[in-house]
């Protein structure tokens, strides 16, 4: 079985798991505050060009969207996001767990546009009974979605704008930052990021760690008592080095990007041939998430060789299905699976 | 300088580091649901004796009492504990943040009694406003303890007895645990603490893993869903299998124990070397986590050439400081340390 | 300006006022303990015909809503509501306040099917991820409905079939009940609520107190240490006897009926006036609530002499709004209102 | 039986209780947007001679604690309060319920002292683990003390100054504040409070009104979005206008302090009879409460004719009871007390 199914179903990246091989003995103290961390902080901040940058080291996704998100609002506000938003519906409700509600934006393609922000909080002032109801208090985008879309630098700039007419922090939610960065027509980058948005996090679980989460804080109100917040919400790693020789690995010489682009070159083959073979595409992605539209009989075929995710159901005899890829995703794997796909 | 700061200094054992490298490119499905994960549970089940134990694995110390704790208690329901306990005053209150108060008992060596449970929860159900005040709604006690204070076997189950008539669910935190099981005297194995309290958690993170905690669930009411809580609680790794690797490696072959006892060994050596100089000890721990009261003059000696961490003030001229051990203390340093302490 | 914006814009029906008048000097324990408490508990089981049921005295809706929903719920749970529901959008994030999300159905017109309820349960645990999302723990809805519109007693049937077979506890939000036990056409007793679901309440707020909901509880596992919520949510009142003294009046002789019925009464004839007038009623109430749609230029000149709610825009020239009637709602004004409907 | 367990036995104060009479037919917006509230407010801020104070009205005390407290800490921040406080033993944990530890300080008599509360606030920063920690985040007082005492202005003004340096706001419970300003030797009067503190309230409950608290905030920045807060956390009271009704009847001639003045004087007068009876004092109470330490046979006869609380337990023959006077003490029951305590 070769499995297309997630882009976490390996260990670590070789040359991560090498440092961590190398760093074994050193003796470091606890907490992110060893030299690993200062390097990897150093790192990031370099490749965001900003220098006042807060970089915390986090283990998981749901941990950093609920450690950031609950840091950041008081409690009669809520996070704004596309109905399909990780957070809305895929942390177990970890959010309102904090307190807070999700405040959702309908969206096909996992992304929220400028407009709809504005209408969402035009309409909250514009209420005679606003506080009645829960008060925007930031935005969350993932970028890349969920669904392998992408925000392009216009539209990005336009969010922010937005957000920050209207006060609300945005928060970028990175999980997979490395795919969209490096796909095919972004014009975005770390540096842009860190200028557009106020926290924003560098995923390191799905990009070649073996976990781990980068948050960057660039907005200085929310930088306060941070660490308090990542121990609060468990997420402060006794041997926080561990996080610090990734997060080092995957930035001193551009080994994030490196990975990123192997993976989204798989996806965009796996994409070409699905397309070729006139299937159609649920979501026009161009990172290293892909969901062709199947017929039935088809995805019992490639599920005798291959493991992918069920996405959704289209009709009677057509579902959704997600092939993802990753650093670890070989080419031969890759061609093999063109070969099926062209002979269907 | 050589490290007795804590027990989380360095990465993992060699042999955990080693499967960690063999079963790197092995792919598996997320969230604990793979093989490595299903055998160590197993062989945990098989080290308590127990068929029917529920074993999930989570990151880190904080977030599995957070987990726990949030998932037993009902709103009104407090948590019992030690006023040392390590919920209630070093987890920038995680518990609270649950939205459960930590009931502290006092305690002197870190360790509660049967009848001090016994008389809070009698004072609270005899005292006619009692509904104006938090409900005792469970145990929580650290073994070894925050102090390196462990419980005889009849404790623990005077304990456990007094739990079971007021039915309040008793949570062993065994961050620490395999130094207890092992230490001189300890009558307790994992069996017994599987027959005695209704949830405890075997700590890796101090014990040789990288990370990772694995909580045993006994009590059947107490099982429901737990799942559910760890994702919400940010605690189920995408990579779980990493989890399950470590464990697996910890139990299959008493690893666990052979890494407890040779830190045990050397705690013991370097307590007996203060002891035999004539200081005292501030606790009377027979596990990993050293005491003595020092005059502060030997500190400053000390320090010039070993990291210890400082806990806590005696008088003007002596103070209490912590030295710990671990899987990774190396003989040659505690020698070394002795020889130093000798000629002070 | 007349008023018929809501139904609280007035004090206490003037009968219960006369016994606030009648009781004050009365010296009584506090917190609910007191006599008029123990006579209101009695008629309202007797008005229920439950000798079993468990009744409480709360101050208001949100906080009655809070408390009992989250008495219930387990941390990864949530509660199942319309879309329109009070707790989903006009509470401010109350419920998720305590760590809830509300899970929320579309509908058009206030109300839930059980279908709905069945298949939101099955697409819960169908999905094979279902651990990573929000579990449904109970379903609220509101009788009558935000929207004025009631449940037929077959419709509450098989929303209670369904929430027994799926284990979800159901809690219908009488804020209005009166008006919905004594509409037009209504099948359903208190006692049929009491058969039918696991906890109500009996709003008195809005008909004819000056504040306060009567809880009843009917299943026997959600009974327990329920005074220790209210006291925890801040709904427990000093003088209890308060609320005490309100719903013994309300039920020692039909008083909440009566008052019902006026204020349905006054409703109806307004209804039936934008009626033969021409005017259509976005909702089909039969309760004290009706909402015409109105062309702006009507509602232009309905404002210079009456308050009532605007609702919602229809189109450029159209709106929604809500006249409300109670128990202070006086005939001669519902008259002179009718006189201006056909006049315009 | 004649009544001094508490000082909320009775229902409002006959000019109170006309007012709402007299008010009960107008019609007016619900939420506290009235014009008696408007009012209530006005007068309100004279009485502190603040014009810009913002003050709200809330149902109960520990709503008030709850709302104002949980509005003004950050996730990790905990609220700093004698062990005696009410907030933390007497609200079922209430605080914690919304996610925040309570810090608690020693004290004998209820109060805390300046001193403190720096030590605390040292003790945290200089902690090297404090991020391990919950941080002081504000300092709440009860004016008068859950034991009758109260601060002079120079204790008030040493804690406000030391508040100040440690940015920590500090927030005074003024549930009997009444019958701390009329105190005998009271130097303290509203516009000391206004100025020495951030956020306090005007209890209205136990000095004469139905129920009702009024916050005044004071600090700007704590002042944003409140009524959010009371409407999440349950106390924005439908027909608000009966909390400023019953303010505004409190406020514009004084009818507050008389209320005041009363209660004193008969406590005062109980408090000699048991002094001059031989009888020491738990706590040195100028206000409306008394604690004597009484002869349990001493008790025994009270009983048969008077209600009072208990207290705790001195030893084996002696208790602390507690005598609560208020607006509805007749001073013949007073007297009769008096007689029977002189010829015991």
């Amino acid at each position: 079985m070769i499995r297309f199914e997630n882009d976490y179903a390996e260990g670590a990246h070789p040359r991560i798991l090498q440092r961590l091989i190398d760093t074994n003995e050193e003796q470091s103290p606890g907490y992110g505050m060893d030299e690993h961390c200062a390097k990897a902080r150093e790192y990031i901040r370099k490749a965001c060009d900003r220098e006042n940058a807060d970089v915390h080291f986090l283990v998981g996704g749901t941990q950093t969207n609920t450690t950031v998100i609950s840091s950041i609002l008081r409690p009669h506000q809520g996070a704004v996001a596309a109905i399909t938003g990780h957070i809305a519906d895929h942390e177990t409700g970890a959010i309102e767990a904090t307190g807070h509600k999700v405040l959702t934006l309908p969206s096909d393609d996992g992304k929220i546009k400028a407009e709809q922000v504005k209408e969402l909080y035009d309409a909250h002032w514009n209420d005679a009974a606003h506080e009645h109801m829960v008060q925007p208090g930031l935005v969350y985008i993932s970028h890349p979605t969920e669904n392998g879309t992408t925000y392009s630098k216009s539209e990005l700039e336009e969010l922010s704008k937005v957000c920050r007419e209207c006060d609300l922090p945005l928060f970028i939610d990175g999980a997979r930052l490395g795919y969209g960065l490096v796909s095919e027509g972004s014009d975005l980058s770390l540096a842009d990021l860190a200028k557009l948005c106020d926290v924003f996090y560098i995923g390191g679980t799905k990009l070649g760690a073996m976990f781990g989460e980068a948050v960057v804080i660039m907005n200085d109100t929310l930088k306060k008592d941070f660490r308090y917040m990542i121990k609060q919400k468990g997420g402060m790693l006794a041997k926080g080095r561990l996080l610090g020789i990734q997060f080092e690995t995957l930035f001193e010489d551009g080994l994030y990007y490196e990975i990123s682009q192997h993976a989204v070159e798989m996806a965009l083959m796996i994409r070409e041939a699905f397309v070729e073979k006139g299937y159609s595409l649920r979501y026009d992605s161009k990172t290293n998430q892909q969901f062709p539209i199947l017929p039935n009989e088809v995805l019992s075929k490639l599920d005798e060789k291959y493991s992918f995710s069920y996405w959704g159901k289209v009709d009677d005899e057509n579902s959704v299905v997600r092939f993802c890829t990753s650093w670890a995703t070989k080419k031969e794997n890759v061609e093999m699976l063109i070969e099926d796909i062209r002979s269907l």
